[in-house]
């Protein structure tokens, strides 16, 4: 094949000419900065095995669920993508086992992404990453797969080559609360210290109602070293934990819970509630009050020990729980609902909002909160970072509105930088990449418009792809 | 009158000029395709009587509520505009009967509804299909009133002449699930099958706390032969409808509702509150209860014989309780809320939302659900459809909106296609030469911003402007 | 100092040349109208003393809480920009006395603002009003300073002086509802009446679980010569004192509510709560009902004496204890919340809302109710007007999508004009000016895509700039 497929140089910059005229300007004045991705769900041990790639569809298809709901959604069974089932599910539906045939089934199916961020991403690797000829098709389908096959055998396409490659300075991944950061220190010696750094996520041990909650705590105790059989037990443990993560790097800990609120509870009722848990009989609406509680202690210890504090609220995981329950979670069945943040937040603000130690940033995929609550929240409090928009709102629509509903509020120094969110760790360039040419191109209507100066414009550009996201993840006292 | 009242050709496509002549390409790609107009609420009787309409108060003023409000807005009574008085009302106030009267007070507020969608609908059907000389003003008023008095009189203007004249393939109308059908029977038998077709409406069958519910049930029993005196039997009457309403054509069913719970009952709490309900005594919180459940109870029956389930939550109807007693419902003065479907869809999603035959189209007028909520539920579920923006929303900038929240996470394919919903015949083919300039423009937006090839972008006008709707509306087992 | 700052002539209007051509042109038919300034919280005190301006610190920075607010959530203390500590607070932190340290701190950290509506009405009145020659920096910081002490100093920047200066044809005042106008008695004889006029705001009146309330009611027997000594005697000295604001000449109320709810009580359980208040033991439910039983209350006497209503509910005050702890209220913590109108607002309008004499405006920070109930609510009621955006929503893009979200339902016509809303009284001009060169924008974009003729955009251009503000808060039986 000696066909090109070139991408469009001024893909995702406005159209009109004189304002994409500065925003190629600016976009080329941060284009080629080193990607700072300081919040993504990369699994570790991918790095540190640093094997070669399986097949496209293991790639880019199967565990992709942004991909994968889409056909999902067109008729598709995620069995017929290659999602396996859970052990035990007694299904009986065929899992396609042929990687090329679910490659074709995705190429036949290029015109459902039209309009979204899956295509502008997939066509940024498949081009540029990939250097395949042309964007796929029914025609098409086998040629690309072979050549996308021989493309990932090769040994500068390993994980660790195409961090090189892909000019990533630092790249967080997420970490269970449980891991023994074993990873992390063989990189950390291969690589030097801070390249691949850890995230605490402690999300399944708050969570007391989860079925396998005991078990994750005996875990906890384990790792530890700490007595987690009682609720104080439990809060030394987490310190250590966190103290751990820090020693191995972490900058952040990472929460994801349904709602917002962080109302504290009086030490008795905790004890009380973790307690419960530990003998099977919690409440619903304990667990609940006590997940609450727990984001006000990771508070109170971020604003101890200086991690970031990361929260993304308001999505109800599973929705489906028949997909749940054949493939487990992660499949693109994940809705968000409403969010509230002036009300939920108020209890750890009003205690920790002006600690010079606490920091924390806030994520949603409710963008009505932007301009409403959380531009109001990050242009007042000093704590306060407004997280990239996220999951659902990674996309060039969805990336200006957010610019247009919380620049004047919280102007650009309270946003925290781009985070790339993901687990295709193929897509992080493009994904980094329109958020530049999105921020370039909102720069650029400030500029056309006369409301900022172009000087103005080309460092607030640097702030944007780079030095933000660096310095609203420092190091703890740092 | 010799002069000629000419519409700007490029209305409504984006201004900046490289992007208007890809607009203008796609948009003429589109223009000229049939009519799909699958939700609408011209009475059928229109139709089947094919008499010509009156004078131009009752053709453009009076019935349509958009209007009628606006000028209720600025300080006219709805008697000013020949809105008359219910039955029993006592009321003293005048009710205008001159028609040139009424229409000479709309002429001369033509500037209150600058900006506003009733203002691009009636240049285009006053210029385009009435073929008047200028706009409306203060001193034209009753030279277009006599010029309109003579159009609407010819043969050509009666409703079956103008549904040819409109270019529509198909026209779905909105009926009473106690409809006898009989004007349906007699249109196929005219105009050959699936040219006009039933929807089925059984709102008024579902909200028994409401005081005409008894007589609906007693009519319910007698049009379907079945016996409504219980729940059992009341269920098995509207299967026994929606099974007449197939029979004439029917495509879908249409609910509107407060919101969108689903949340089923325990069979035995049905029964028992349609038992208190037939005995006139149930209470509130019991006739909400019911509404949801009965939503879930067609959800399953859609999943049965194929109708494809509309549901349009979120507005309270008849706000004013003095004009909803002095002229009734339907005048301008129901008020959107806040609307959640993440959570009040589960019920019937869980249960029935990967069924094949299940299909369900979602409409909105609160517009902070199109990114938040429906877009990842259409994006997800097979059976999910996402309506065109409905009402308030089906406006220019509104649709613009629609697309640049709902097509990222949805893309284009989980879309329904445009639908009109509108009373006002003559206005059908103004609303959908206005949809077809939004997504044109959308679409031409992708392409001048390189995210989107032109022959992609010609496709899929197709797709927007007919394709989809026939698809999502395709008839039961089809 | 010879240099000249100059500012963009087309700043903020369209970048697309063809629809800035229009723009322009649109601009400049309304720039030059006088400035009709119906709702703002300039201190009526600084017209009647009309004392030069202290400082640059004390006019532009101290008491401007979205300037302070942005320092603050960088980092910097509310002391360190000269915000006092309140009386017995005991905090020892200090507070800059330096009014040039705190001007410099300003001046070095410009590049904050960036995007930020307070950075081009900063340039406006620095450059145009102040004529400064250059935009502030670290290194232009105490020649800045110098030249703006010089200038302030002047005769003819009295306030009264700039009042002219400013063009301003009306201004209203927020005033407590207790004052007892002498300084509008003043003003009234010294400027001719109707030039400054009051506005009545009876917050802390009504919001009766305040700890300060008991002594209000004290001096509103006072004030009034009515006894307040039972509920009917609250409710006459009110109505007395809206007819002594009236007299005064105000146009209009003013309440700042956290919900909308509008439910009225049984007079007797008014009654109780009002006795039970006035012995110290309210209950917080008993405050809230009564706070929205006065909303009701205060709607009943708009009714009678035709003030206009203003409600601009959904701000949580002062989020943060400490900082109202240690500076008091309107220091940036101020955080907005969701807010309901269409439920809330029904008692008030299905009694009042048809009714001639009551006029209401509509304010909101939360943008989702524009297109989902304020529009709908003012394109229906002729009673209600939509307040400008307000507040955060004082902004370039919130302007914008205001028109966009608003107009095609409720039209131009039923929104209100410009409000300013501010405390800065320097800042006035800028704010309108910048309004104004929005709405030329939207007015220029509806042309340009040919949905309204240039004639029609340049009436309404001089109704959105001037005529409607006027006729929204028109003297009450005018």
């Amino acid at each position: 094949m000696t066909e090109h497929w070139q991408l469009d140089p001024d893909r995702a910059l406005p159209a009109e000419p004189a304002t994409r005229d500065l925003a190629r300007t600016i976009y080329q004045h941060g284009a080629a900065l080193p990607l700072v991705s300081m919040h993504g769900h990369v699994d570790v041990g991918l790095f540190a095995a640093n094997q070669s790639f399986g097949d496209p569809a293991e790639l880019l298809i199967t565990p992709d669920h942004y991909l994968v709901r889409m056909l999902v959604s067109q008729g598709y069974r995620h069995g017929q993508l290659g999602v396996p089932h859970r052990d035990g599910t007694g299904a009986t539906e065929a899992v396609e086992r042929d990687p090329r045939a679910i490659w074709r089934r995705f190429c036949e199916n290029w015109h459902l992404f039209r309009g979204t961020p899956t295509r502008y991403w997939l066509e940024h690797e498949l081009a540029e990453i990939f250097e395949l000829p042309a964007p796929p098709s029914a025609d098409n389908a086998d040629a690309l797969y072979d050549q996308l096959c021989a493309t990932i055998q090769r040994d500068d396409f390993r994980p660790l080559a195409l961090l090189d490659r892909m000019n990533v300075q630092v790249l967080a991944t997420t970490d269970s609360a449980l891991s023994d950061l074993g990873a992390h220190a063989d990189l950390a010696r291969t690589l030097g210290p801070g390249r691949i750094v850890p995230t605490f996520r402690p999300d399944s041990l708050v969570h007391i109602g989860h079925p396998a909650w005991a078990g994750e705590i005996d875990q906890l105790a384990t790792v530890s070293g700490v007595d987690t059989g009682d609720y104080n037990g439990f809060l030394a443990a987490l310190r250590n934990r966190r103290r751990a993560f820090i020693e191995a790097g972490a900058r952040a800990t990472d929460h994801g819970h349904l709602t917002a609120d962080t109302t504290p509870l009086p030490a008795a009722d905790a004890e009380r509630i973790y307690r419960d848990a530990l003998q099977g009989s919690v409440r619903p609406a304990d667990a609940e009050a006590f997940a609450a509680h727990m984001l006000y202690q990771m508070a109170e210890m971020a604003a101890e020990d200086g991690l970031v504090m990361q929260l993304h609220p308001g999505v109800l995981r599973n929705h489906s729980s028949e997909i749940y329950r054949l493939h487990g979670p992660d499949q693109g069945f994940d809705i968000p609902v409403r969010v509230e943040f002036t009300h939920n937040l108020r209890p750890v603000l009003d205690r920790f909002g002006l600690s010079p130690q606490f920091r924390c940033i806030l994520f949603t995929t409710d963008e009505t909160v932007y301009s409403r609550e959380l531009a109001p929240l990050a242009g007042a409090y000093p704590s306060i970072r407004l997280g990239a928009p996220w999951w659902f709102l990674d996309s060039p629509e969805q990336m200006r509105r957010f610019r247009e509903s919380a620049v004047e509020t919280a102007g650009f120094y309270n946003t925290s930088g781009f985070v790339d969110d993901t687990r295709a760790f193929a897509s992080i360039p493009a994904r980094h990449d329109l958020s530049r040419r999105i921020d370039a191109g909102y720069l650029a209507k400030l500029v056309a418009e006369g409301r900022l100066p172009m000087d103005e414009a080309l460092d607030t550009m640097v702030d944007l792809a780079h030095r933000l996201a660096l310095t609203a993840y420092a190091a703890p006292n740092n």
